[in-house]
């Protein structure tokens, strides 16, 4: 028998205050909800419990699409079943690239045997609705056009109406990930046409990660149904995950139980604030960190316009190290934020205002601590400065 | 916008005995665990952690391997994983099957593109030696032979020793289900010289469903790195999770940091009773299962030998209705247990005495509870002749 080399203690982490690119911080109604004792996964009041969740996220996603679920993974498992299921051997697609993760799905796509063409974006700014115009006079056979509305690595709100125009006058079905933009800023699936969607739990939703959000609707539930072939990954097959989430009940795994558990807590706190509420309050806060960095002399790294109400970038400025502020404000402040990403990695911050984390408090505790861990890089940044000018955003809204 | 219809009330889930198939019941601890503030996924406390889960999970495995994590699924993504990380078009598989499990290899090995070969075993019964040998020399030069090693769907615990030495003798790698067997049952990886293996969360480890630990060593590793072509899911790519998990800290997709949580305190509970303990006390829990369910005149449904002591398989008796004993037992008792699936559907019933809830406790209590609910569909089955056959066996064993 191997036995341990060592004793393993309780776990105790350190409490931090998450302000980074996810996971959010998660209120404790969610935290208790899901440290309720398990149901079985096939059990009755397991099934209404389903049934709300699925229900919630409709409204979430604003959608009455009948194929609307978490799938049994992170965020990115979403990606990966969206795109692989939309897409097999033979189909084009069209993806639209500004930051890692419109990245990410070229890289799935291309998995799928799809031949895929990029539209290769700027770091930082948004998709031109000439360049979609320009992919699909190229490609206008694609059978789908996905793209990133809210891209994590770069802070970016994608404006949508006009390149999902487009898609759909090519006959193209919308794949959108809204993984860091669901619960925070307004998504609109119905009103704005999207075919496919996905999200994650740990970012405005405020839940653990664990769990990502889908929503099809009939259209692209269609072109599931008519596949030449299988998908390639059994457990993110749609065709058969939608039969065990709908009326069959058709057992294909055993669902993570206590994250059903935790989303539909975490569901039920949106829907008791109301969506408009949510939007509005991350899009203030947003606004008042983002005057208060501004004052104390950081540059915004996203496009001025596109900007999203759940995660500011910065340009570091010059002559600070990325390293030494982050580990200071985690040392000191127990804060985390989170640094760049791929060619912005060492050049920008990424700070995180989602979901229960989105609050005046936070706000003004991440300006206090920022300005400290920049005083001690020998930059020098006014706290009081950075405080007033967030403080005169809140006064003009009257908050 | 959508509004929603209607109110979503606070989770109250009645409290059951989860004796089926899985999820089975989880410690206290456990959920308290799960329930900790998150830390951010490559926050420097969380590596430590991952670290701890990795070695305690080594531990239970019975393996040194490098590669051993728990996969960000259920454990049907850990069979997902195994599979279509080491084949590809143009490999070639043997793939045992005796239950649902079995043919969902099957079903995950052909999507990979490879030539799949299948040993068609009877329900119930386990694979013979000679059943291996003969698909090996119809086969000589399949790259995985992949078997089951506690079929969940009839109760099997298969012998491994020569079915592993042919296949080595073929120099195919040897991927092994113990999902049902892991944490209740031996599971000797290195011993055993198994190449790669998964399991799941939700049976024996005690821990809620939402994670699959796989463990591969170098030979499976090392095919996994010869690969000609990409893993088909880019979410399950083990080429990149295991620089995730590995030194490098490379960021693949956020861990379900309460889920790791979660598993960490249930491999803590098992280091604490100690592997062997653990064994010895699923094996004299099932014995005393089985010999008072006899007692009142139930017929076990596993081949004699071999039967799991995470899982007793019975035939319904002649006349007994399936879901009528199913649901008194949930409605007057709140205890579950699992029906049949595939060809024995509504011919057997599944009772799982997993992780926490093998206990002598809980024996008595189902075994009571089955008595009941056999008498309300006119069966007659002795109470005390079966709490006394129980006994015995406790006694026996001088418990």
């Amino acid at each position: 028998m191997l036995e341990l080399k060592k004793n393993y203690s309780e776990l105790a982490p350190t409490e931090r205050v998450l302000l980074g690119a996810g996971p959010s911080g998660v209120d404790p109604r969610v935290l208790r909800a899901m440290s309720t004792p398990l149901l079985g996964h096939l059990d009755p009041e397991f099934i209404g419990i389903m049934n709300d969740t699925r229900d919630l996220l409709r409204y979430v996603f604003q959608t009455e699409n009948l194929l609307t679920l978490p799938m049994s993974g992170t965020g990115s498992s979403g990606m990966d079943t969206v795109l692989s299921n939309l897409l097999e051997p033979g189909d084009k697609a069209i993806v639209a690239v500004c930051g890692v993760f419109g990245e990410r799905m070229v890289d799935i796509a291309g998995r799928t045997g799809a031949e895929v063409k990029v539209i290769n974006g700027e770091w930082g700014r948004i998709i031109e609705t000439e360049q979609v115009e320009a992919a699909f006079n190229e490609m206008p056979d694609a059978k789908v056009f996905a793209f990133v509305h809210a891209e994590t690595s770069t802070g970016i709100l994608q404006p949508v109406e006009d390149i999902v125009r487009i898609a759909h006058e090519h006959g193209a079905l919308v794949a959108m990930d809204c993984v860091t933009s669901l619960g925070g800023a307004p998504v609109l699936l119905d009103e704005w046409g999207i075919d496919a969607a996905y999200s994650g739990t740990q970012k405005c939703i405020s839940c653990p990660p664990g769990l990502s959000p889908i929503s099809m609707n009939a259209k692209a539930q269609e072109a599931l149904h008519n596949r030449k072939t299988k998908v390639p990954s059994w457990y993110l097959d749609l065709t058969m995950i939608e039969r065990y989430w709908g009326q069959e009940r058709f057992y294909h795994h055993t669902a993570p139980i206590s994250m059903v558990y935790a989303l539909r807590e975490a569901l039920r706190i949106i829907a008791e604030e109301g969506l408009e509420a949510r939007w509005a309050r991350h899009e203030l806060n947003a606004e008042a960190f983002a005057a208060g960095c501004e004052a104390m002399g950081l540059k915004p790294f996203a496009q001025e316009g596109y900007r999203l109400p759940s995660l500011v970038t910065l340009w570091i400025p010059e002559g600070v190290q990325d390293a030494a502020v982050r580990q200071h404000l985690l040392k000191e402040f127990n804060l985390e934020i989170s640094g760049g990403l791929g060619p912005v990695k060492g050049q920008i911050w990424r700070v995180g205002l989602m979901g229960s984390n989105s609050t005046r408090k936070n706000i003004m505790f991440a300006l206090t601590a920022l300005c400290s861990a920049l005083n001690a890089q020998g930059f020098k940044a006014s706290a009081s400065a950075a405080l007033e000018a967030a403080t005169a955003v809140y006064d003009a809204a009257g908050k």
